[in-house]
């Protein structure tokens, strides 16, 4: 089987993986980013971001194409359909990357696998998700363009809670959906949610569940269920927000890579280094990452830089 | 004295702060950036910006709007002309910004000063350091403009160096100028370095001052000096690259927050947050600071994550 020697193979093309392609392209250093799908990740799927620093307002499809058409500018190669198997080190410290097609040898490999929102399930969801059409993820992102709208959360965690907090300023009203009779979320931020409940924006729903979201071209009501009950109501509104968790691309490194309990992968903050020398991590698949395009870049950004002085230090035995 | 109570106060309106700004304003903290000087900070001075990902390519200036503007859409208020001279904690856990104008009394505080790089302090540095004339004092930011050139490179840590090794995969010849016959560097740059001057590319001068910078409308020549027999020479070149360090601006953090020997603020990689609780770093003048404006703006918007924390831990006391 043809080796393919590389500087940099990069584990994933969105935001992270090809920012972390344009660094280490312009640096010089071969680099290749690998991914299953088309380029750019999660932000396919985002209809309008407003929230990238220095750009005003662009959709993900357009933002995914920049970042592609940057990194390949300067030499960075973008290969899809390419799923990574395994990572092994191998006796000259160099790291194999075996995929469903080629084998690469690489000095350094940047993981970028990102992590994909969990799903309800429910009937309406897909149809929705697209092109702003009313079912979102991600409260920060999103929260400004339903302004004096009514919209759904759904969820019992902190990013529930939290993103409930905060579409509660913008939004007219924000029902928010929880199957249980009590909160996972901090106790803190949970009497922060009733404090405000009070007010009469946030209207809370317990042991309630979404059976399906309704709508012609776009949300326009969610079918709830009392799980203790069984009876169902329609609830119109402009939006459904699904905050049920997000899952790390990452089981293809179980028992290579040390992960957290979630699947996230551990690293050092201060240099992004997983526990495989010469293996970094950037962007939402790690511990501590902020899930917003600015620090997923920083991140690919940071991880090419931080890599150097790794490969410096093996520059004689790699000549 | 007139006190202004802010959710959130930024120590400086680069790029860091003013990604910081937008994040706080989106996520409706009241949030002031203060400034000394206008919004920008460094980019200012960047003729063309080709490696933040997302933008083909845009000047510094154009950038800086662009950032201002879009912070400012969401509500954030950027001070100018205003130098912060004291930070304190108070008795009810709120920290004190003073300036040489207003006083706030912030929640938070997120520290964007950035950092400076250190002059040469030639003729001639001055005059070519704008708009992409020939001075520049970053080589990752500026090699590729300086393709097929000739450029002399000086200093002798490792910036200096490994810079120089960047920019001899760009330029047709780079003449490392040294003051002392021996660099301080770490011995593996110093070996790869004269292990590419074999190349004929990389030329090194030790023993050497610039003594001024030439040219009409950009630069055209160095005026070197031997610093033992005094010969001076004029060595013609396209571009001067000075690399003889980085001075972050904290100098009226002394004694208030930790910093390391340099002046950089000391932090936790993990959460951006300094030895005074409630205030946070983001960008160029932090210990580990890549410096770069992908990752100085990806900071500004994690810190502004991290420290909601920190503010729901506090919310009942500051209600």
């Amino acid at each position: 089987m043809n080796i393919i020697e590389k500087d940099l193979v990069i584990v994933g093309a969105g935001p992270a993986g090809l920012a972390a392609a344009l660094y280490g392209a312009r640096n010089r250093y071969s680099t290749v980013a690998l991914d299953k799908f088309a380029p750019g990740g999660q932000i396919n799927l985002t209809d309008k971001i407003e929230n990238y620093p220095g750009i005003d307002s662009i959709s993900g499809a357009d933002m995914a194409m920049n970042l592609y058409m940057q990194a390949q500018k300067f030499g960075a190669e973008i290969a899809m359909g390419v799923e990574v198997t395994e990572l092994n080190k191998l006796p000259n410290d160099k790291i194999e990357v075996k995929t469903n097609n080629e084998t690469y040898h690489a000095k350094v490999v940047i993981l970028t696998p990102g992590s994909s929102y969990r799903n309800l399930g429910v009937p309406g969801e897909d149809k929705f998700r697209n092109a702003g059409s009313g079912v979102s993820y991600c409260g920060p992102c999103d929260a400004p363009f339903f302004q004096d709208k009514e919209v759904i959360a759904i969820g019992g965690g902190n990013v529930a809670v939290e993103d409930a907090l905060h579409l509660a300023k913008y939004c007219k009203k924000v029902t928010l959906i929880h199957r249980r009779d009590e909160f996972r979320a901090e106790p803190i931020l949970v009497e922060e949610l009733l404090e405000e409940a009070k007010k009469g924006i946030i209207n809370i729903k317990y042991n309630t569940v979404v059976t399906s979201i309704n709508g012609t071209d776009r949300v326009q009501s969610a079918t709830l269920q009392n799980v203790q009950t069984k009876e169902t109501e329609e609830h119109p509104c402009d939006g459904v927000f699904i905050f049920v968790g997000a899952v790390p691309n990452t089981s293809f490194l179980k028992g290579v890579i040390d992960l957290d309990e979630s699947g996230f992968i551990k690293c050092n903050a201060a240099d992004l280094s997983t526990s495989m020398p010469g293996v970094y991590v950037a962007g939402d698949c790690r511990v501590g990452a902020t899930m917003q395009l600015a620090t997923a870049i920083g991140d690919g950004v940071a991880a090419t830089i931080y890599m150097k002085q790794y490969i410096q230090h093996h520059a004689a035995k790699w000549q």
